[in-house]
């Protein structure tokens, strides 16, 4: 097993993301081992053992992805015996020519607290306090709406979007109390039409999502899941609802679709 | 105003990710716009119209980070005017080099639905369903079990663990309702004890947090913080939970710190 190290004096979010999108496109497995803070020189001899002792256990060099902003550490860190990539070092010139300005590198600075990081806490407990059509007397702050029957993702996107972009974003759920014979929108909910955003999943993968929570219920059942998706798919259409299937998307795909439909703003840097 | 762009026939989370670490180094302001899924021609058009747009506006070329699998879209994009930093395509070549093994680009490789992806919306659904004290019959089910006293952070650091991770992450609080001249462990948690992480904050900034939610409460007061903060610091050390002062960190660096120090196992890639 070939041993893939994210290596930082921050959090090394960066070097993770960086690393993961490269090694993503090689069909090879890794193991895979992030390493942050390492602030100190003791802390960084221990993980230079680490790296010998990975070159050791696998008889390969480790790949190393790091970020550093102390110049010593980076230096023990990248003589330990790993293929080091430097990913962030490689772009600073030219940047820097680009813009006529010296980069001024601090540790923390891309994952710290900033100016918009209020909104994002603002907006995860908001989420929280308009999830799952708890509350209705709040739908004036929300930029968004997700509406679905029960089990499409309406939560987990919702607070997504909220930790990542700092958007609030409330979520209704068409629940089988509502007759889905002829289902309408809430009235609670027609004020902020333009706020509304549908999500619907296959039947198949829906039906196996409920089965997980109430195996062999009618509320599981194939039956049933086809019809309230076909009847919340029609009400969307009749009330032009933008929506989308979220059945092969993970929720940062989800998160993104809908940014790119509904141009919402980005709170994040 | 310069604009700097982030641009990918996928997600655009890692072009974000890379571009924000990299511009985050620079004293300079900038006018930050994601484009996601420019999957075809026509809407490779239409961003190379914003771009050209973005430079008649601003008097400069806009700094573009991009990620594309189609080579034809990536040419398109990269002919706009723009100043265009390939950041992945520059470490391809040695990565295959050093791995003996052609790099396969596909979109959706970083941020699809992964065999881990489960994980996540597990532990998302495990962090609502723990949270704030709610239920104690699930934490042998639990990774990680953050105590504190109220607003100091355990409910979105629950949920970044969750989402970003895969790690369950149960939260209680230590309210009010506690005899706080007495403070002892919730026999719950005893048993579990292995599993606590403490939170903690300066007076300063709970009384700041909770004057936003209740001003001039006894709850928000300087001498009430005060007073909780260092009963709990104190159960902290004479129960030997191990805990971090949050005070200037976010959420991802919270998160970080605690994973560098209980090595909790990541379950992301």
């Amino acid at each position: 097993m070939r041993y893939a190290f994210y290596i930082s004096d921050g959090t090394a979010l960066t070097a993770e993301a960086f690393g993961h999108a490269l090694l993503s496109m090689f069909p090879v497995n890794f193991e895979h081992k992030t390493l942050p803070f390492i602030d100190n020189q003791e802390k960084a001899n221990e993980v230079c053992k680490t790296i010998k002792k990975a070159v050791s256990d696998s008889g390969e060099p480790p790949l190393i992805f790091h970020t550093f902003v102390n110049e010593k550490l980076k230096a023990k860190i990248t003589d330990c015996g790993g293929i080091c990539y430097d990913f962030l070092d490689h772009f600073i010139a030219p940047v820097e020519k680009e813009l006529g300005v010296k980069a001024e590198p601090k540790t923390h600075r891309t994952h710290g607290v900033h100016k918009n990081y209020n909104f994002r806490i603002d907006a995860i407990n908001y989420a929280l306090d308009n999830d799952d059509g708890k509350r209705l007397n709040q739908l004036d702050k929300a930029d968004l709406i997700l509406i679905g029957v029960s089990r499409t993702g309406k939560t987990p996107t919702s607070l997504y979007l909220a930790m990542q972009y700092g958007i609030k974003v409330a979520n209704y759920p068409l629940t089988d109390d509502d007759d889905f014979e002829r289902l309408q929108l809430p009235k609670e909910l027609k004020q902020y039409r333009h706020k509304l955003f549908g999500l619907t999943l296959s039947s198949q993968r829906l039906h196996e999502i409920r089965s997980q929570r109430r195996e062999g219920s009618q509320y599981a059942s194939m039956a049933q899941c086809r019809f309230e998706l076909a009847e919340v798919e029609r009400l969307y259409s009749r009330e032009a609802v933008p929506f989308i299937n979220s059945t092969h998307y993970s929720v940062e795909e989800i998160a993104a679709k809908i940014l790119a439909k509904t141009n919402l703003e980005r709170h994040r840097y």
